[in-house]
């Protein structure tokens, strides 16, 4: 047996899953996997992951793929594999047996697809050799989700609409995601005392996440240059007196994703005033996780999270005025710039590809406001929602020093009491929530987020 | 500083190489480096990695980057970051110091490369969107390379002219790929006693490659079926009396690529069955490393691995009748059904995108013989010419049990005798091997083959 299978409970969601698209939708569903992508010459291939509609329908991952639902029933569309890649390969699973794995109705081969596109909305993929072939069997264009109209954006909707709140299935799969996340972590921060650069961090995580035959679910970010948001750099030596900031995730073979973020000292020690700037994240981490619960805005979090921030760097004497006129002005944003934290789900920041259809209650749109407008997530939190809640605290150069920022902020920073700060370039602190009925769970609460467990 | 810079003595490499070209080819040259690739959504992709052919003349992994080569001059062509993505992504390298680092004679926007386009070769690239970049600068079809016609065919042969014999730049750079690959596979061999499935061993490997900021220059097969020659899943628990094939190597942040294979026993002893078949394909992989040096078909090397894997199962009962024979009627294939091994450089396979225009001289061809027709290399060995030595034995059902196969080899095998070796299901020993003045210098050789450095 060529592929591990997918669980009992599995297909039976697959089995829901579909009728309750079918509940939403009243015309035939064309969705295709994706096809492999070439590294460096063609047979050398980035490791092969579908794309997460085909997954949620269908479970498997797939290669060159599509699945057709209409009226609650799955016909799978693959080609056998060539008789002569068992050499290479192995003996694959054939269709008809995949089929039956997951619940298919009935299966034929890619060339009998045309007869089941008529009428058929889709959601376009990421790999344009398979939008091609969208096209070319729709005989259409398919537009990217932010374009798309009629069918495939009534498609979209309904998919948002099962996508956002997570059943039995992707809860399990989404805890296993956790539970490796929050050993890879645990990995990393034993790990510090006998490494000498980032990389040997960025390894020891990464071995964790191997080890359970899962992928991460985005680039690790382990690095001592915490300002810098997206940094996929790890070839800075680890000096004693530094922060390392580790936000890296575990994805299981089935596509769901972990993302977990951590900081702590090199040296095993918090500065002073790193443990003073960490208490006021992990402040508002703490405040904001207690406030997801039904009904809650999410907005609501990012400003509560802006608040907590806020009045902290009051205390310590960085910002001046009064917290809630220091938030309408975004003064927070000039240390939090990012928003409180995204959907997660089979995707890391989860229904992404479709822009802020998922991200966004209908009718809402993104704020043009410094601090608000890279906000992913701002809708009311619903049962089986599950969100990331990640504060930090960054001194980012192009944010400090940017001429209109150091004019509008002139007086309600104390850019003196700043320079103190110094040894604090980056601090983020990040945990995975489910909402439940009555409030949360928090994925990865094995994972303690206080400073004395970060510490020798 | 965003990017780790290459050495001094790349760039006066990197200058070289382009003196060389412009003595090949007479018209200008652009390359480009390609795109980034979305996984499951645009903003999550897989780590970028530039060209080849861009790499062996840019030397960095830039992206979406393009360089102009006309009579030995640079002209680098990139645009500097959007201002925005310094809060994102950190303070960049500015184009004007990139070309600086390079040793680039100017350096333009892309926006200027029409200007540049004028009559020139090029390379095709993996990446859809970046091919369709080309076309359009290039106002013309630019072909996948076997069918390259023209200016863009004498650019192939000219750039193939080049990359078969390293130069010490290269060299370098291939030698800490070679090192860093067999730590990997020290630590894979030492993680063994303690390790519960394949996918352990894999992450002990890749942590390895990691920790030393390298990348896998493929995805890696540990696996104890090594009878499935690309196998690419990492599940299995590991058994008393299972073989472990692990095929993994390591690539330089430059792309410069280890590609080695060790097979050794889960309970740290080789069966009696094991030890007799590994013999024989270290005797193979010996007496074929033996042979590398300058004047020597590489198609010989190939046969003479033939031979004696032949010769080996004849002494244990295995294939019946003469070897000459046996190996002419490419019995030898039944067991070996690969080549004996490949280039090695900026590509695992090199050059393997130019298809066999790289791997065979000119006016050779491909055999159609069963024991022949998977060998990628088939050239006459020069000094500076990196090439794999990788002998294996594998019992591949899906040529074993072909009926075909059955009939036409059915008094060379003894079947019954074969039985016996039924725990022995795919061993592999590869080594990279550089082709010198006088002989040959196996750079993997640090990593011991004989089986008693591979017990306990």
């Amino acid at each position: 047996m060529r592929l591990p299978q997918p669980s009992e409970g599995l297909v039976n969601s697959l089995y829901q899953r579909r009728h309750q698209l079918a509940q939403l939708v009243d015309f035939p569903v064309l969705l295709w996997s994706g096809g492999v992508r070439s590294r460096n010459f063609p047979a050398n291939i980035y490791p092969f992951r579908a794309s997460s509609h085909f997954l949620y329908f269908a479970g498997l991952s797939l290669v060159d793929t599509v699945i057709h639902l209409e009226g609650g029933k799955l016909t799978l569309f693959m080609d056998d594999p060539d008789p002569d890649s068992a050499l290479w390969h192995g003996e694959s699973l054939s269709r008809d047996r995949l089929a039956e794995i997951i619940g298919a109705n009935s299966a034929f081969p890619k060339s009998e697809l045309t007869q089941k596109s008529h009428n058929a909305a889709t959601v376009r993929v990421q790999d344009p050799a398979t939008l091609a072939e969208m096209e070319r069997i729709l005989k259409r264009p398919v537009m990217a989700p932010a374009a798309a109209v009629g069918q495939d954006l009534a498609l979209i909707k309904a998919i948002i609409n099962l996508r956002l709140c997570h059943d039995d299935a992707a809860l399990s799969e989404l805890k296993k995601a956790a539970t490796v996340t929050v050993k890879a972590h645990q990995a990393g921060i034993l790990a510090t005392p006998t490494a000498s650069h980032e990389s040997d961090i960025r390894a020891a995580m990464e071995a964790v996440i191997i080890a359970h035959n899962m992928t991460c679910s985005y680039n690790s970010i382990v690095t001592t240059e915490g300002q810098v948001l997206h940094n996929e750099l790890y070839h800075n030596p680890l000096k004693s007196g530094d922060l390392l900031l580790a936000d890296v995730g575990a994805e299981t073979p089935g596509g769901w994703a972990g993302d977990v973020t951590r900081t702590w000292p090199v040296s095993g020690t918090f500065s002073p005033t790193q443990a003073d700037i960490y208490d006021i994240v992990l402040a508002a981490h703490d405040a904001c996780i207690e406030q997801v619960k039904p009904g809650v805005e999410y907005r609501d979090i990012h400003l509560l999270a802006a608040a907590v921030i806020t009045e902290g760097l009051v205390d310590l004497g960085i910002l001046r005025g009064q917290v809630t006129e220091l938030v309408e002005k975004d003064a927070h944003a000039l240390f939090f710039p990012h928003g409180i934290g995204h959907l997660l789900g089979l995707d890391v920041h989860d229904m992404e590809d479709l822009g802020d259809l998922a991200g966004y209650a209908p009718g809402r749109k993104r704020s043009d406001r410094f601090g608000l407008g890279f906000l992913r997530l701002n809708r009311p939190l619903a049962p089986g929602m599950l969100v990331t809640i990640e504060p930090g605290f960054y001194q980012v150069p192009a944010i400090l020093n940017h001429p209109s920022n150091r004019e509008t902020y002139r007086d309600m920073v104390n850019w003196e009491q700043l320079e103190k700060f110094a040894d604090v370039r980056g601090i983020r602190i990040e945990d995975d929530v489910l909402v439940t009925d009555s409030g949360r769970e928090v994925l990865t609460a094995a994972l303690p987020s206080q400073r004395h467990h970060l510490t020798k």
